[in-house]
């Protein structure tokens, strides 16, 4: 039976358990990254296991989040980075360089490896035919260790696109579709593979915008095959040597198939606050803008600021608009000025913000009260954007820069129409400019680097292991498709605090509940519950590390989102689901529940009482038996070490 | 008797007064200007005044300092300023279009003409011949309204001339040559009129970076002579129609001549924490460098990226260096583009910073803990680069250029030397891209304008009249060189405060004693004492209005620099200087004082008693008779109210 490329890829990198949809197995990690605001806690790990020097093919450690530096936290955080990637063999990309996923696709994305970053956003890199997987810092770091990732075995969804993207719809608008489709809980324990005629008319950066913004579906990660296309920008980036082809086999079979026609896609929007509340632009045209943000992993690339520059070129930004970029590369920033691209946008009116992923996570650039937000950025979560009342809605380029121009969203066809503004196609350099001289290499002789830490860089705190029952209560009761933004929010103020877990802590769920750090520590210890798709969004571990730390034991929810669910395992937080989802109803905040531990299996069922109530729940764990006894021993770290001795 | 440039200026503008050196006469201004960090408090100031539209010749609003925007805060206060602005006839210039110092020099600056600005660095502008002077935000909200300004006849020191700069030696270090010669309170009282034959060697940029810097000898102005090297700029900016000539008459009398001899001078370098501690680089070279900044409204026009560009041009950033660079304007954005200069800096790794007054005072780009920072700026104060331990330097962009590439600070004509470095001589372009499109003019229809306030702008506080004694314990003790960035600090995480003066409040003297705000509001009022120089630096008025808040009645200390001093009386806290300077000895903080204010008078003295230490202060204070009485009335705006009915 033929094989897709997901299969190929993880046949020749399985290294523990079986090729069964949903099993778990143990993957070969050709490949990591990591970036600042998740790699500080990850590299903490990597000293804690206690391996002299990476065994992976290649890591990479990219600066570009925490680069506003309002005081000495970032920069300390960026020393820290700097000094750990020169004495562990890690490559050190600085601030400035580029964000990591735009970078990774420009310089070190390879087809049919395999590649673990501590964002969600990393099967960007997948838009080259790799397999790229987001997951936790710790994950990382084992991988790092030469760990194999242990993840269950995707289903393959087939996303087969026919036709062509017509004039100013472009690639978001692809995964706009696919998110208005499948929604954001709809790519679950999947791989979303694309495939079909239509992928030959994507260019690489297109590509990456849609296995970008894949994750927020909740895939373990989107790809497409390897070709001609692929290899042309191998080509361009000085590469060729390091380009396979890859494609799936003729008789591969798939789980589920999507059926695209890409002529038929027009330009779409998601409404605020979830990426999957997508309607036409058309249907909400009309609504006064307040700012506009072009950039992002998502889409910054030469060629979305080509398409922003297209529409731009020789006209002014509305004066009621603030409009920003946030190039992704060094390589775009010195392509697009040669061209002509970036001075038209300077030219334009458009705030040239810094290199870095800024802006969409609300590092800076935050709209005003209430206000109106189009951004080119994959998530539009409550309070993401520095504030709670701002009100982010996700676009193409395209519509971001004929709404900059017209002051109210607008479909930039009707735009074109009324400005004359001819239809743009991409134009793939032959030759990109290559210049990898700010990527710094590891010391020739590590024993003679020493690590410095600013005051602000916090020692891990250490977990105890579980005990023989979990009894506390309830110390906050939340919805549906909670987001890792809920649980441990970004931001300018909290972002500093990525590497100081007793200081971050302090505002566990703070867009949602502000008493609750104080009272789950009051408490000694208690339960989180929540609905469908918890744990949403990024990978970042702070938010199971921050809740463990302030004596959280279990989260009980309808169902988990992969990467928190994997992060929870890691920092020693029970996981649990409800077997009858109507049980949600049976709890509230406060209620007191107890959990006898020995009865806990993978399988389930198991009993929850709530003591308050006097109801027996009825539960299960959506993990294997070793994910248990590495949530016996608090946490990852003391399991693996335990294993050692 | 021929006349100064400067004299011929105030001649022109005299609307009150005579022209007595040190007496005080009323001006009147044809331009005002104030940016976001100031601003807010300056237009609810207007407001207050209540007229219904500026009575200037010009008055622009500018966004160049609170442009992080970690949330709502910043840009609420950035729509505040738009509303403003369309209401009350001022043109606003939007986030991104460029610093009001470089912008106001490129666009609106006008030979002949007086500009007052709500900062310090107003007198960039005098670098094209009009007198150009910073001011509390209060005093720019009274001359939109029409007033004359009020100010001291400045003496007038002639700074002659001769020879002309040599390779790697900028007007930078003509300005820390002055500084080192005459210090941070040198310039008190007087203004700093270039002349000789050393003016046509110099640029207009040039003479901006110097009038610029000017500031930091504590001078009311610096002014440069309206010349051909003058009119050529104004056809550059296609403004010629608005070129005067203006010189020193031949038989002017200066009442002081420092002569400088450019030929002579070499790269020199201010060392933390006063503009004035300057020696040459030559003397220190070698100190290892964690962070360069190139821009700021000192150093960042065309000339200096064109400056730095020569030097790193096909050469990378140290690896243990982390450079960015703040461009002055979009013109200088766009016309570097043009040129090639700023891919040059992209290519060499320097991080393009937003177009903004930013990092020079800690809005972002802080060094590490303990870090090193070269920058172009004018300012290294404790603190102001973000936190305390970070020590910065002053350089030029040639200094900051060459220390960038070799890692550690080093006199660029060593390193040229090594590398082969050709020197450079820039050539002002014969017309400069002008596109004013994103400056916005007031609205047609004021009436239908509603001003919006976000939830952080806090209505202006009500000062109570000075009561018949004033009585409190000395809440501070301070010495000398104490700066606004002391007594009211800057940085990204209290900027956002600057239209809040309740929330501001709690961080007055917060790098010097962070218990002082609860102090001064339990001790329901109170004294500060300090040393010489008190209150150098920026025009802030929250520096006088946040303290006044917290109950400070009264500053009494040996001599104070000009602006804050004239703050101080705006908000109603009463100056007193000690008739004896070591009498500063004979009080130590807590000691309880007591004045009877109907003692007090202009001339003095009068006394101070220290009812602690039972001991007699004589003192004076150094203002008006008319300031006394807006001191009593508990502040300008209370006086001008009263004066009204």
């Amino acid at each position: 039976m033929g094989q897709t490329v997901t299969e190929k890829i993880l046949s020749a990198h399985l290294v523990e358990g079986k090729l069964v949809k949903g099993e778990r197995i143990g993957l070969k990690i050709d490949q990591t990254l990591t970036q600042d605001a998740t790699g500080t806690m990850a590299y903490l790990e990597f000293e804690a296991i206690g391996v002299d020097r990476v065994r992976t093919e290649l890591s990479v450690s990219y600066v570009d989040h925490n680069m506003i530096q309002g005081d000495f936290r970032n920069p300390d955080d960026h020393r820290y980075l700097q000094d750990v990637a020169a004495k562990y063999g890690i490559l050190y990309s600085p601030p400035g360089n580029g964000i990591c996923h735009q970078l990774h696709v420009e310089r070190f994305a390879r087809p049919g490896k395999t590649l673990l970053g501590s964002d969600s956003h990393t099967p960007t890199s997948s838009g080259v035919g790799m397999l790229a997987i987001g997951a936790g810092g710790l994950d990382v770091a084992l991988a790092m260790a030469g760990e194999p990732f242990p993840v269950a075995v995707p289903r393959v969804v087939k996303v087969h696109l026919t036709g062509t993207l017509q004039p100013f719809v472009s690639a978001k608008d692809v995964i706009l579709e696919v998110l208005r489709r499948i929604g954001v809980k709809g790519g679950v324990g999947k791989v979303l593979e694309y495939a079909g005629p239509g992928v030959a008319t994507l260019s690489v950066p297109d590509r990456a915008t849609i296995t970008n913004m894949g994750a927020e579906t909740g895939a373990t990660s989107s790809v497409f095959p390897s070709d001609e296309v692929t290899r042309q920008w191998f080509v361009a980036q000085g590469r060729e040597d390091q380009w396979v082809p890859l494609a799936a086999d003729p008789d591969a079979v798939y789980d589920e198939v999507i059926d695209i026609d890409l002529s038929s896609l027009e330009p779409l929007v998601a409404q605020p606050s979830q990426p999957d509340r997508v309607v036409k632009v058309r249907e909400i045209a009309g609504l006064k803008v307040d700012q506009v943000m072009f950039g992002s992993c998502t889409n910054s690339s030469l060629r979305d600021i080509e398409a922003v520059a297209n529409i731009l070129d020789g006209r002014i930004v509305h004066p009621n608009v603030d409009a920003g970029i946030s190039p992704g590369s060094r390589q775009v920033v010195a392509e697009s000025s040669a061209s002509g691209a970036f001075s038209k946008l300077v030219a334009a009116g458009v705030r040239i913000l810094e290199v870095s992923c800024g802006a969409c996570i609300g590092m800076g650039f935050a709209p005003p009260t209430e206000g109106i937000s189009l951004r080119t950025i994959n998530r539009n979560f409550l309070g993401r954007c520095g504030h709670k009342t701002g009100k982010v809605y996700l676009v193409s380029p395209e519509v971001a820069a004929a709404s900059a121009l017209a002051g109210e969203l607008i479909d930039p066809r009707d735009l074109a129409q009324k400005l004359g503004i001819q239809s743009f196609r991409f134009q793939q350099p032959a030759a990109l400019k290559v210049d990898d001289r700010r990527i710094q290499h590891p010391a020739a002789d590590p024993s003679k680097v020493t690590i410095r830490r600013g005051p602000n860089i916090a020692p891990l705190p250490v977990m105890k292991p579980l005990g023989a029952s979990l009894d506390g209560p309830v110390l906050l009761k939340v919805g549906d498709d909670i987001t890792t933004d809920h649980i441990m929010p970004a931001g300018a103020k909290i972002l500093p605090l990525r590497s100081n877990v007793p200081a971050i802590s302090k505002h566990v769920f703070e867009v949602v509940d502000e008493t609750f750090p104080d009272r789950a520590l009051a408490s000694g210890g208690g339960f989180v519950v929540g609905g469908s798709n918890y744990g949403q969004g990024s990978s970042r571990e702070h938010a199971a590390l921050a809740p463990r730390y302030l004596g959280v034991q279990a989260v009980l929810v309808k169902s988990f989102a992969r990467i928190h669910l994997a992060n929870l395992v890691n920092f020693g937080i029970l996981p649990l689901v409800f077997q009858k989802p109507e049980d949600y109803d049976r709890i509230d905040r406060d209620d007191k529940l107890s959990l006898n531990v020995s009865k806990i299996t993978a399988g389930g069922p198991f009993v929850v009482r709530n003591l308050t109530k006097g109801a027996e729940i009825s539960c299960d764990t959506p993990v294997t038996r070793e994910d248990l006894e590495v949530i016996a021993a608090g946490g990852r770290l003391n399991w693996v070490k335990g294993r050692k001795k």
